[in-house]
């Protein structure tokens, strides 16, 4: 009944793709895309019509005897059985695959070239996720500096396989040089609103891994539960989470899902979002939120956390100092959005305060006191720091780290972050100057501004969030962008093209302020999804951002890309992840999972 | 961050529901309802503050002495199987019971009172589903004239049931005396534009009974593919479906959802929509559509069923003959909706005929000498049928049966189908003409209508559903409406409530006009949902259809209605159905089929 009605013209343009899928596709105009199944795009491609057999009983993946990881280095070798099962794992269990037949391409040879392929190292924002992939007869090579590059291009080699008719599978001779476009790829999943089951935010790391995301922001706690566990302050979770225990991620969830994450190349920040949005850190920490008053009159209800209390900054002292521990991130991030005044107003100690420190009636600088403090505890703990953009917005000033944080795109970091990992202190050093001169007008309001914050961007429509992007860079912080991809909005029809269509560097700025665009997320807030619908509705939707965000700004092409994507959902499917359908059609091996 | 943001207000009502599933619910008012966790609201409940045990060591469910139902009712036996295991399934897994403990009830007798139980019919729209419920120590007392009433006796029994702070079942005293407020409470599924694998069809007929849903209107084909296996026309799948062996129904599956719905008190109404919607059957079958022309000239695409030929109504006899055989309910849907008329203006040999029957430019009159063809030949097959809007608004003249169908609401229709079913024919009866009195100034133009048409209501907004529901009832006919449940749009936010609102016999009409309501239908259609996320998509949404369609007119309370379903919701989940969160909180028992 609905299809002609609804999607009107879109069916009077009915083809059937023959894509490797077989995914019949209305909608866009159909075409075959040349670059068959491959998302995201990679950056330099060159596919030739040359077809070679794959046989899942002679084809191996191997060091190549140039690397400098070998079979102890545990990461690739797990993703040599990943990408093995991925790519043969399906024909093997239909039986399907001829035995005894020999491959044309017998083996692909994983080269690490760099002297350390970090084998046991975290991932950062400077990973070098670059890699190059040849795949002729009889050998396929794959070279990158480090792991992460390799893990990249297995899994572009994966999208490469495709099967014939008779399920056999095939790889085409093909020469491809990628790299990613944005540093921090990321998507945000929230286990407050609803608990995440452990399996379900696995399931969505391998996803993530399928689209060459990088970062996974975790969202932990909010107002509505509190399921980390923290062993300094086992009340947190103990009282203000759902369910004491079968609510609550233990150290050893946190440990899998960090190591789970690591062995994709996937970075896990975590999000302790304060001094708002932290209604269930109050039941487990008594004295830590602001108490409202009626009148003179306590209420019995609770504001934002109490910035006005030492207690409250040694408990974030030795809260984050845990943090710091337990998550090996480089990045921590400490929210500091939507801070609703209200409470602060009403309760008389905090007026005492205001007056005390000369803050009059603006509470903005009471929040810019808090945060202050919050981040001089952070910084402590050798971390860089994200923020919501209100912590900019509101002219928050920042105070420099005594130590110097990460640095986006370059090296210089690495060498830096060692320094202070070893416990050092450095003062500024000269790049941050240069990076200081660049701040323009701002730079008196900006003088003590620290290098390392990154504002991640999420209020507006286009032209608002393009405003803020301008503004923030300018005021030279670098930013992630996240306002055109709250995918917990949803809507009626192909909203997959909007997505992919936003583009973070798409505002009115120099090519300075482009430069401090680390990348964006996708963000899906909890009020709506659990286990029950989480991962359909967050794919293949976050991918469309994943290309966005990986291949080169020109790769743009909405039939193209349709012709890509419907195939790469098919992908996912197959390999387990319930994506949804981006329309009418069929996969040819659909979801069993239910 | 989006939370206070996006919902605003809402959260600033945060109170936490001791429900029995302890779900946290922001939004809408938390009221702890008196009526517990019941879902759909029965029409008569008296539920009293004592609680009894229940163990499920010692309770059980059994055929009352007195009860014309016994062991070899195995629909029952089914039944009593099913929902002991809702009840103590889990907690037997979680080894949570107190064993040997005594209960205070310790038997649920079922009392079938009417001779004939119905055991091994089918259920149709006048089947009686009542039940009278007692809870009472030692023994409750579920009577039930026929196994319907008995069905949803024990979902309601089951919804009674609730689980202590030691995992232990408690039940309280309750009387209730209930019964459907419509006769049809249809769902939709579309199994063209995606395949639905049959466990998917499964799962979503167990969530319809546990939503007291008695209709499954399975929209079978349709343009994109032709799934449904056709033994006299096996080229109709093996051609027109999106793969012959994977994506098709077999005879074998469809006997089983059929018996699998059966048991569950649930009618399988399959449509097979023509003369548009038809272009999978084009495949299969040469000669059928029609085929369009630019000037003089084929264009190789073809239009709606070719009206003009003999050879299409020999074909659609012979089709639906054997439809009406496969399945067993006394309806068939005939879909008649978005009729294309260009290719057939395109048409030469359509414009010849056109000019031979008189019908001059007016195509609409085509289509009802084609509709008019079709109707005759189902009536053939003493089946009454149902038919979208159009066929109604397109004026198509309906040709009396020459055989009484199914009338709704009275017994007479039992009657006349035992009759008719064997073989005998029955010319119009009295109740008819009482019937045909009230059809009041349309009499002119209807004097042909068959009484057993049952139009249903698609279109437009809240006024114009309205006006038609007035339009279509005036002019005599049963309707059931679809307009405000067209459960495949959707929107951010909670949309069930709306959905919860709208009332099918919120309309313009006279109390006669009212009765010819038979009830509604949620419908999913199927562009944008298929294994990996139709459960989660339906469920809760078509929940709040369901009260609307069973429990009184007058059960409107939003704030009572969102207490009951948040826990409704969890029960559903704790079952195995993947129903999405209607807002932030959690459930006891969270959904672990991922």
């Amino acid at each position: 009944m609905v299809a002609l009605l609804e999607l009107g013209a879109l069916l009077l343009v009915v083809t059937a793709c023959q894509g490797r899928y077989e995914e019949e596709v209305d909608g866009p105009n159909i075409i075959n895309s040349e670059y068959g199944s491959l998302w995201p795009l990679p950056q330099n491609i060159q596919i030739s019509s040359v077809a070679f057999s794959l046989s899942s009983n002679t084809f191996q993946i191997v060091h190549s005897q140039q690397s400098s990881a070998g079979p102890n280095c545990y990461l690739l070798q797990n993703a040599f059985r990943r990408y093995f099962e991925y790519m043969f794992g399906f024909t093997k269990k239909q039986g399907r695959y001829r035995s005894g037949l020999a491959s044309d391409v017998s083996e692909l040879q994983v080269w690490i070239t760099s002297a350390d392929p970090e084998c046991y190292t975290y991932p950062s924002v400077t990973s070098d996720e670059s890699y190059e992939l040849t795949v002729d007869q009889p050998i396929a090579v794959l070279k990158a500096s480090k792991v992460w590059g390799a893990l990249r291009g297995l899994e572009t080699f994966s999208q490469l396989v495709y099967e014939d008719d008779y399920g056999a599978r095939n790889i085409n001779k093909t020469a491809i040089l990628d790299f990613p476009r944005f540093a921090h790829r990321g998507i945000l999943l929230d286990s407050s609103r609803h608990f995440l089951p452990i399996k379900v935010i696995l399931a969505n790391l391998e996803a993530m891994a399928m689209n060459k995301y990088n970062v996974f922001h975790w969202h932990i706690v909010d107002d509505h539960s509190f399921p980390y566990q923290s062993p300094s302050f086992p009340d947190l979770s103990q009282k203000g989470s759902f369910h004491p225990y079968t609510h609550i991620y233990t150290p050893s969830d946190v440990k899998m899902v960090i190591e789970f994450a690591r062995t994709r190349g996937i970075r896990v920040v975590s999000e302790f979002d304060t001094p708002g949005h932290t209604q269930s850190w109050g039941k487990g920490q008594m004295g830590l939120l602001t108490p409202c008053y009626a009148g003179d009159t306590p209420t019995g209800t609770f504001g934002p956390v109490n910035p006005i209390l030492n207690s409250t900054y040694e408990f974030m002292s030795q809260f984050f100092k845990e943090v710091s521990a337990v998550f090996p991130d480089a990045y921590v991030h400490l929210g500091g959005d939507e801070v609703d005044f209200t409470c602060w107003k009403s309760n008389p100690d905090i007026k005492k305060f205001m007056d005390e420190q000369g803050f009059g009636t603006d509470y903005s600088k009471l929040e810019s006191f808090y945060i202050q403090k919050i981040l001089d505890i952070v910084a402590a703990t050798n971390k860089g720091y994200m923020v919501w953009q209100e912590v900019f917005d509101n002219k928050v000033k920042l105070k420099p780290n005594t130590v110097v944080g990460v640095w986006i795109n370059n090296k210089l970091d690495e060498e830096l972050h060692k320094v202070t990992a070893a416990g050092y202190t450095t003062i500024l050093s000269a790049p941050w100057y240069l990076d200081y001169i660049s701040y323009g007008q701002d730079w008196q309001r900006y003088y003590k501004i620290n290098p390392d914050t990154l504002v991640q961007v999420w209020k507006g429509n286009e032209q608002k969030y393009q405003e803020e992007m301008a503004a923030v860079t300018a005021a030279g912080f670098q930013t992630l962008l996240s306002s055109p991809w709250y995918l917990n909005r949803i809507s009626y029809g192909q909203d997959w093209q909007q997505i992919y269509k936003a583009d973070p560097q798409n505002f009115n700025g120099t090519e300075e302020q482009k430069k401090k665009v680390v990348g964006g997320e996708a963000c899906l807030w909890g009020e709506y999804v659990d286990a029950t619908n989480l991962t359909p509705r967050l794919w293949p939707r976050a991918s469309a951002v994943a290309e966005r965000l990986w291949s080169d700004k020109s790769v743009t092409n909405i039939d193209d890309a349709y012709s890509r994507l419907v195939q790469h959902r098919c992908r996912m499917v197959e390999r387990g992840i319930p994506a949804e359908p981006l329309f009418v059609g069929y996969c040819k091996h659909e979801y069993k999972g239910l």
